[in-house]
């Protein structure tokens, strides 16, 4: 197996200010990719804590990638710091200094800075690598066939120079090594709780063959990732593939897709596919589901609009729930959920209607209607009905919920189960 | 100083599955309380890894924070390594015992598994620590005056454990050894941009006293983080309200809060004390701006509510948008956004209208009205009027961008500057 450790250098991690999500991305990409990661580490803009830190992960790794401290201000300090390791001087280099100036001249700016102008210093044993999204260059150093990269900290700069480089370098290691790999599918569920789908899933435990099968419930549904672990390409390949048809034919009805899909992307392209929409009213989610709906480019397609009917005023006056059903049932109610989801499909003209009203906390809940509790409305062509949920977890939990388990009643309806 | 690092143990970190929010919410805690924290390190849940960062981490720090791995299954090591670490044996702990039936008991469960009475097997060399919020204790082992405490992986467990347990301990040890401390303050603008935010403050840098001044930009604004370092507590607190006082003196205006607050928060109270609300109308954003008023517990006393108007439909026919305006103009203008917040205002019966109207991408740009085009309107009592926003980056970023911009309208609108 390709054994990578990722280094974070940068004080803003260390004093929480950051979250190191860079670390979980290319982990998921190395992993995607066959590589096998062993250690995240991060240490502040300080010299020692990161010759120490070089030292320790790149003895026990063939790739060691390095992200932040490659700008161009003093407090940067991974460039000086990998030329002191490799015992390197830094060489003026035209082909980065032309990149920096192409950079800024894209932006309309003629003339870079002498701070800029030092971006083009780099480490005479290393191959900089060319960055389009930023100014500071990638800086890949090749020892003995193992491999350090530094690559800036900011996001979007660091996905380019790996997807453009450095993952392919990967991949070429364990194709010409044929290394085993660490392999593995996403299955993502909807509507079955953790429990119940593992009951489902009892029979073919035997006849994983050797991978294993990880379950990951969160509040949008359990997500299943079937693994092979030290394998060839092609054997996990096919281990993988043999399991996932076991378990399509076992819960083949919950599962909305593979790898990294969202609900509401596989809802709309159904919607987008069979030319059907959809509009919302929402209360204790304050436009959450509208906001999950047009997360999705190209959603005008299929996504009308809503109502955010917060106050009662709005539920009555513009979404047309009658008085008396406020009074006899309350907001938060199976027949307010009705009407709601009934109404804002009649006057947003919409294939489907989808309503949540709830009580999200953490004040407002009575002993008959705690907080956690919703009703979630949804109305389709055929026929208009609520569901009672009785949600744990803090306000975001509730609301979050909230909208994944309207997704799902939209999903499954869209599909024409009775659910 | 006191320094402080963790080390996270768990395979679903190094495949990327779960971002390390914990070490970031202990790093802020540290800094909060004077510790400061020297590395950050997430290892696999083996043996061998744990050992040897164990033992690294805890040479080079006088507290270790381990989360993660205590569980009660088999590929739970934290608690056979530190004993294997200290050379200990495992006792069965009788308060222990109390606790996790305890625990089970409130679930209306009497009798609890094996598998969970192994729980009460602690190292005899550690004092183990009560966790209200889950069933496997925390484990404090002191060396010396160091300290290593082994807590759970799951936030809320973690969150309780540091609160009740490790804060005061870090606290207390900081006091009594009368330990300098590095501390900060963070300040939070809104509706300035870096540069200018920095001319305004160019005065000052040299009256920073020894303190360190960071800007922070975010989507969200700009954040200032005025940072002591390696001065006694009384001694940080003094010249951090002191170089305060003078930041106050020149942007005061744009600062809308201190510390973790967010600008919807400051909103919503200060709407509270006017007894004012607001409606909302978005198209772009899809109900981002409502779900963000109404994140805030409390917020039914002043959002009253909005429309969803993601087709042209229901900006005419909800929301009574001219449909000459919008064959004039388009969608995204300055007429319709104008049109928008002013009978949102009138329909919802709010004091303040609010409305987006954009191409978020990544199709639907013209040469004229590129992605990235944003047209956010207010209307208030004594007047209604729109701003153009051209902004950079993807669709979220766009969408994120845009609700930022709307509530820093709204804010300067409720403090009566006129912007």
């Amino acid at each position: 197996m390709l054994k990578v450790s990722i280094l974070t250098i940068g004080d803003e991690i260390l004093i929480g200010q950051i979250i190191n999500t860079n670390a979980a991305w290319i982990s998921q990409k190395c992993l995607q990719t066959g590589a096998t990661v062993t250690e995240h580490r991060v240490v502040g803009d300080n010299e020692n804590s990161i010759i120490v830190a070089i030292d320790e992960l790149f003895k026990n790794s063939d790739a060691l990638l390095i992200t932040g401290g490659l700008g161009p201000t003093s407090d940067d300090l991974t460039k000086p710091t990998l030329t002191k390791y490799f015992n390197d001087t830094l060489i003026f280099d035209n082909n980065v200094l032309e990149w920096v100036k192409g950079f800024f001249a894209k932006r309309g700016i003629k003339e870079i800075s002498e701070r800029n102008k030092n971006l083009a210093y780099v480490p005479s044993k290393c191959k900089p690598l060319k960055n389009d999204l930023g100014t500071a260059p990638g800086l890949l150093f090749n020892e003995q066939g193992r491999i350090i990269v530094a690559m800036p900290g900011v996001p979007k700069e660091m996905k380019f120079i790996m997807n453009t480089y450095v993952l392919p370098l990967l991949k070429d290691k364990i194709i010409n090594q044929n290394l085993n790999v660490h392999s593995f599918k996403l299955i993502q569920t909807c509507g079955i709780p953790e429990s119940i789908l593992a009951d489902k899933l009892a029979d073919i435990e035997n006849q994983l063959n050797g991978l294993n099968l990880a379950y990951l419930p969160s509040f949008k549904g359990v997500r299943l990732r079937l693994e092979a672990k030290n394998l060839s390409i092609e054997e996990a390949e096919q281990k993988i593939n043999e399991v996932s048809k076991l378990i399509y034919s076992k819960i083949g009805e919950y599962i909305y897709g593979e790898g990294d899909i969202s609900l509401s992307e596989t809802i709309g392209k159904m919607l987008s596919v069979k030319k059907q929409t959809v509009a919302v009213a929402e209360s204790c989610t304050g436009g959450l589901l509208g906001g999950e709906f047009t997360k999705i480019p190209g959603s005008s397609n299929y996504f009308i609009g809503g109502v955010i009917a917060y106050s009662n005023e709005v539920k009555t006056e513009i979404l047309g729930v009658k008085q008396q059903t406020l009074e006899n049932f309350g907001a938060v109610s199976e027949q307010t959920a009705v009407e709601m989801a009934e109404n804002v499909r009649k006057i947003f003209n919409s294939t489907f209607g989808l309503s949540i009203t709830g009580i999200a906390g953490p004040t407002g809940g009575t002993p008959s209607k705690p907080v956690g509790t919703v009703w979630i409305g949804i109305s389709t062509p055929d026929r208009t009905f609520a569901k009672h949920f009785q949600f744990a977890g803090d306000r975001d939990i509730i609301r979050e919920r909230s909208v994944a388990e309207a997704l799902t009643m939209l999903y499954f309806n869209i599909k024409g189960f009775d659910k």
